[in-house]
């Protein structure tokens, strides 16, 4: 069996180097990687020609995979804006003086070591390698094979930058492309202080199933709007058609259109943006009926239970028929994967009680659930969306990317009792 | 094989119906436990003697398994001092308007269902009851079978108190006193948001290595406390006895003394009061000449490797000579556990390179580590210390014991691009 534990040590000991570097050679050596990045086009290209030929054309992952000139000057683009952030270290998060003397603070510190785990998309690397650099913490990368040359030749770019700011090279550390090394990241207790997954379903699963490090999910989203007996049509046309229609493959997209049963009769009109994009639409029984001669009928199909808590990443969406508000909530707590959730309604009433009893990291009331993402709540970058409770919630900036430490300052103090 | 399904399941359809109790009406429930606690004295200390029975009085987990008046009576009050504490619901973390009209806020919410595991203490259970209700998360807990009975007992003194104020039974869970049971809460991905484990690093490493839901690690401490070169040897000798003798089978107790080689000659005075509780010391060879003819020879041996990195839990402790605060640095940073870590000086650029660049969850100054503790920290009650990085880190109390999610309130908006 492969050993794979002198990249871990190397690694954290390169975190604990980390801390001698301060913010402002970390911005220094992200400018001076995005100019490295355009400088080396050709190589980059060159490298990702090879993983390319390695896949058909036709295979899904082929785009993401895929480098272009654009695509590294947006690269570039996105290390320059995480240069540009404000650095989340060192902020003092409370500080007291105890009845004792004691000056207690709390402050921000790196978590250490992350691990990222990701599939094919190799701009991942870059922006992990940020992310990470920017909140001081040391990263190991696991990339797919199948973006092999690309991600070495990106490390090849990087290392030079990384040298020339004094930062180690550990500091970020490519593990083999082999399935042995994501299980060595997974089980390397003491090491890795958190590895993010970020890809498919059944890498989160994985995940999940061989981890003995501590574990942000993210992704999976099974995405509810809910179209209340006030709801506001144009709105909710609107926002449906935002929703589902904007980028089929995010998780963000929306799933399941719940219709209240008084307003089954403008069900076709909410519908209506949907059939330029040839959405196809499993409808329950009311509303297939309510559909009928309405929705163009080759993109309409009776629902079965098992579309009611599917995440499509298509063009396709479930609709469901409700009675009421506590009947849509219900459904959302038993099908919702406790990622965005929204309700179109005029009624002020109805909209905090959804806001308040809806468990999931983003609820919105008359807007598009698209919204969710680091990018557009502020957070200026983002590793991804969490979909678990401990630690962060939704989109995941720098400031998650951290932990804290407790400094007690004293004159000699010891505890009574 | 058992299914538990149906313990989780309706735990977590509990948590949803907690979203509609009022803090008023936990504390209210809070309060009369505790008066339920204390009228169910002598019903609680029968059942508890069924426990006690079963265990030789010679085990070491006799004591900590033993409910006495007292001992109810300190329960009591725990109860009413979390029913005093205010709510951690409903805090806006964070509000604003982004550009595009949208009301964007993060609002503190429950975990949802939080899972505890821990061993013989009956007192656990209250604690977590208490702890779990009043942050507004329903709890599934795991005690051990040694306390079986004492555990259904306060249960049983508990169903009537949630019901007369509207909590469902489910609310509060006990699973049966097996293994099994554990297996099951730490696999129950979709229903346990979080699973603590509070006791022994056995505990925590069975947990470490079976669950597939998120957990909080805690407790295990490998304490040091470095003697600087200028440090003070009257508040040393204070910090190193308070912190090693105050109570020693804590995590927050120290371990292991690092002496900087040049107050070798003060490392006798430093002991001396280490003498009165009779403490065995394992020094280094050059902390051992120092110590030989000064400090009792029956308590005094040569340290091996092994001595240090060992949390002792007992009247032992290590000692080692290191020539700089450097040394003592790269010491902590191998042998630690990130809980508790000390410097005592009189050098200002020493303490604050030591509380920059040592990793844990508290880091002191000339202060004895024993204040590492929820109630110390001010937090007001204490779950268990996080020795991990990832949501909370150090002493937890109820805001550790929230959450968040994101609300946003809109007027139809969509996203752009």
């Amino acid at each position: 069996m492969t050993d794979y534990s002198a990249f871990f040590f190397s690694t954290q000991q390169a975190s604990r180097a980390l801390a001698a570097v301060a913010p402002a050679t970390t911005d220094a050596l992200l400018r001076d990687l995005a100019d490295a990045t355009v400088a080396h086009t050709e190589f980059l290209l060159a490298e990702n020609a090879k993983d390319l030929a390695r896949m058909p054309a036709t295979d899904p992952r082929y785009d993401r995979l895929r480098l272009t000139p654009e695509r590294l000057q947006g690269m570039a683009q996105d290390l320059r804006n995480v240069a540009g952030l404000a650095s989340p270290l060192g902020a003092v998060l409370s500080a007291q003086e105890l009845p004792n003397g004691l000056q207690l603070s709390k402050v921000s510190v790196p978590l250490g070591v992350v691990g990222i785990i990701y599939e094919a998309r190799p701009n991942v690397t870059f922006d992990s390698l940020a992310l990470c650099l920017k909140t001081g913490n040391a990263c190991v990368l696991k990339g797919g094979s199948d973006a092999a040359a690309s991600n070495a030749a990106l490390l090849a770019v990087a290392g030079p930058v990384l040298t020339q700011h004094g930062v180690p090279l550990a500091a970020v550390t490519l593990l083999p492309p082999e399935r042995a090394a994501t299980e060595a990241m997974l089980t390397a207790v003491g090491y890795v202080d958190v590895v993010i997954p970020r890809g498919s379903q059944g890498l989160i699963d994985f995940v999940r199933k061989n981890a003995r490090v501590p574990v942000i999910e993210t992704g999976a989203g099974v995405v509810h709007t809910y179209f209340d007996e006030t709801g506001d049509l144009g709105k909710g046309s609107a926002i449906v058609a935002n929703a589902k229609t904007r980028r089929v493959s995010v998780c963000n997209s929306l799933d399941c259109l719940l219709i209240n049963e008084h307003r089954l009769s403008d069900l076709p009109a909410l519908l209506t943006p949907l059939t330029e994009a040839r959405v196809q639409v499993f409808a329950d029984a009311s509303a297939y009926a309510a559909l009928t001669g309405a929705y163009p009928a080759e993109l309409l199909t009776e629902a079965t239970e098992a579309h009611f808590g599917t995440e499509f990443l298509d063009y396709k969406m479930a609709v469901k028929t409700v009675p009421d508000l506590d009947a849509a909530l219900d459904h959302i707590a038993r099908h919702g994967s406790r990622h965005s959730e929204a309700i179109v309604s005029e009624d002020e009433a109805h909209i905090d009680q959804f806001l308040r009893l809806v468990d999931a990291a983003a609820v919105y009331a008359n807007a598009s659930t698209a919204f969710t993402d680091g990018a557009q709540f502020g957070l200026g970058a983002e590793i991804g969306i969490s979909t678990q409770k401990l630690h962060a919630r939704g989109p995941m900036g720098l400031a998650e990317l951290t932990s804290y430490k407790w400094l007690v300052r004293g004159s000699g103090q010891v505890r009574q009792g």
